[in-house]
């Protein structure tokens, strides 16, 4: 592909559910993409270049460009290209000199034209001078319309075109930032990462926070952590803030005052009020979790939890079995978070298993102890990390 | 395929996610599905017989039992199969008898064994034997054991064996019940239907609402809720209730008092609430929406929305593209639902359509009309339904 490389100098960039919407808001929204795609290129050299239901980048550096677009949300597919002049004979040089390395070991061979705008000739004909051309000068090569070994695609969009062989898909869906804002938890488990991402690619903007346990949870939730906020910060962009919670305070309240079976479900209601202070804070509009049906014991039990929780509380992930959570995270390419050994990341497990316990135990147990006084105190000092080397 | 119904009197019985369940949960979990699968049979002639991980049903109608269970949650799969002694010349006739039938017109075979308890052959044994007498007796048919054109499965357990050439898949999950109870808005549109249809899946009892807006609504809403009454009914059991709310009055008020830009959120305001009324009164933990992302003008708005309401609202389709929930559609059967006329079922739209709201005017007009009162009465007159034809 090297050889090829060094033709390409634009990448297509398609974007697909935008169109369905009204003209302001379409216009809002790729407008969004391209901030987000400025965002995602950082430190590459490239130039940027919108026309109707297209970006077009210039770069010397396709492959990197492409490697960090097919993770953005809105983003449908990319493809590396030949730009030239929208004249035949340009295209069919172009097309011909990618035909000699993109055909080299294959049989057959189709081209697929595209045309947007006035010119004075048709798509067929762009089809057939370029397929000729490619026959005549290409030993032993045969057009195959149907089943090609290999696919030319030639788009043209006024005075310009683009020649290229390679179709990459992104995440689809809508770009980030263009529904509103979120706090997801991201502590410990992967699942959370997961959640995000879905609501990311219905255009949320997701700020992580991650709940450090510590000295009751070892370093690997931190470690899980780190790689969390780095994939956020590829899809997100490279300015994007996360925030720190310092945990460790609270289970020691917990572990040395209440109940064993209460700890779990007051360790939890204890993240989704700070999550609720924060969010706050950050004009957030809801908390995402990572949450499915298999980690809360029962609705009852989820009820426990929520009880006197304001904020939304969004688990994309409910309804979901364990086969769809693994697809999700293929697509997202987060396959590797999911074999990543969390394990048990709370030293008071198994003593702080819920059992029975009811709402009135719970409640009970946080005011004796002041406990919305704590988590209060916890959120103000929560660290909002904007460097990465700050942290890692 | 009615000849070999003819000798078909058996229906195995698959399911999956319970067998990792702890041993008193996946008793309890078993237990639910045969009374699941009971009720789902009700008004056929069957018997059911359990046995760890299987449950084989009895039946003079393979095909009617078969085409209701696959709808039914906790069910991997099921086949209609012929029953006879674990002895290997009863299981080579039976076997014969059956590729017969469904040989006809094929060119090759495979026998595949499964064997379970102690009997003095091996599953390989009976490959060979009833392979060898499919081939004797059966002119021009070949052995293909990578990628025959037909299977022919023989299961053994025990003293009784079972021969079958399908295998039909069911939604998998956990059976209906197992993990509580919630209540459904399925008014006016189907995504609601296919939300339920997913924490049912993941074993919830969905108790479906419907908010009757007659005047405001002509009688499409109606016909679609009957329709998916009779899904919920297919799924669930025929002894399940549900719940018609008068929803009209709420409608005049709105109509004759507040702005138009308020009375979209007063009125799902009203759902919300009038459900968590409902739900309490019926012992559910949580109200089921089918709202997605696109339904919502923004987060700023689904806050507005929930403020006040205190029971969890799930909204499995939150995350998802169209594009996946056909695909939910599709498997659940409810592909026809999507195509239904359902049109826009409110008539004071679009004059209701929510603008820049703010929480404030929302309270500020509830509060004038005393609304909360105005929803407990309402919920008050719900009228719980059991029997399908008192409202049909």
């Amino acid at each position: 592909m090297k050889d090829i490389d060094a033709m390409v100098k634009t990448v297509i960039v398609r974007y697909g559910e935008l169109a369905l919407k009204s003209e302001p808001t379409r216009m809002r929204f790729e407008r969004c993409l391209r901030e987000d795609i400025k965002s995602a290129l950082n430190g590459l050299s490239f130039e940027l270049r919108r026309e109707r239901g297209r970006i077009f980048i210039s770069t010397s550096s396709p492959r990197s460009v492409i490697s960090r677009l097919v993770r953005l949300p809105g983003i449908v597919s990319v493809s590396p290209s030949v730009e030239v002049e929208a004249r035949i004979e340009a295209i069919s040089s172009a097309a011909l000199n990618l035909a000699r390395k993109s055909l080299s070991g294959k049989r057959s061979f189709a081209v697929r034209t595209s045309r947007v705008g006035s010119h004075t000739f048709t798509s067929r004909d762009v089809n057939t001078v370029v397929g000729s051309l490619i026959l005549k000068k290409i030993p032993e090569i045969r057009v195959n319309l149907s089943e090609p070994d290999q696919e030319i695609f030639i788009e043209i969009r006024g005075e310009r075109a683009y020649v290229f062989t390679e179709v990459f898909s992104g995440p689809g869906g809508l770009p980030v930032s263009t529904q509103g804002k979120v706090v997801a938890l991201i502590s410990g488990r992967v699942e959370g990462a997961i959640a995000s991402w879905l609501m990311m690619k219905r255009g949320c903007k997701v700020i992580p926070i991650f709940f450090d346990a510590r000295p009751y949870a070892d370093a690997r939730a931190k470690r899980l952590a780190v790689k969390i906020v780095k994939f956020f910060r590829a899809v997100e962009g490279s300015n994007i803030h996360f925030l720190v919670v310092p945990y460790g305070e609270l289970l020691g309240v917990l572990s040395k005052n209440v109940q064993g079976p209460l700890i779990c479900p007051i360790c939890i209601r204890g993240m989704y009020k700070i999550s609720e202070i924060l969010a706050d804070e950050e004009k957030a509009e809801g908390v995402v979790t990572g949450e499915g049906f298999d980690d809360l014991n029962s609705l009852e039990y989820l009820r426990i939890l929520q009880y006197g929780v304001r904020i939304p509380i969004f688990r994309p992930l409910f309804s979901f079995d364990e086969g769809r959570i693994e697809k999700i995270a293929e697509q997202a390419s987060m396959r590797e978070f999911l074999s990543y050994p969390a394990g048990q990341s709370c030293s008071l497990f198994p003593r702080c298993l819920p059992d029975k316990v009811s709402l009135r135990e719970v409640l009970d147990a946080e005011e004796k102890l002041n406990l919305n006084e704590l988590f209060r105190k916890i959120a103000k000092n929560a660290e909002k990390i904007q460097k990465w080397s700050q942290w890692i």
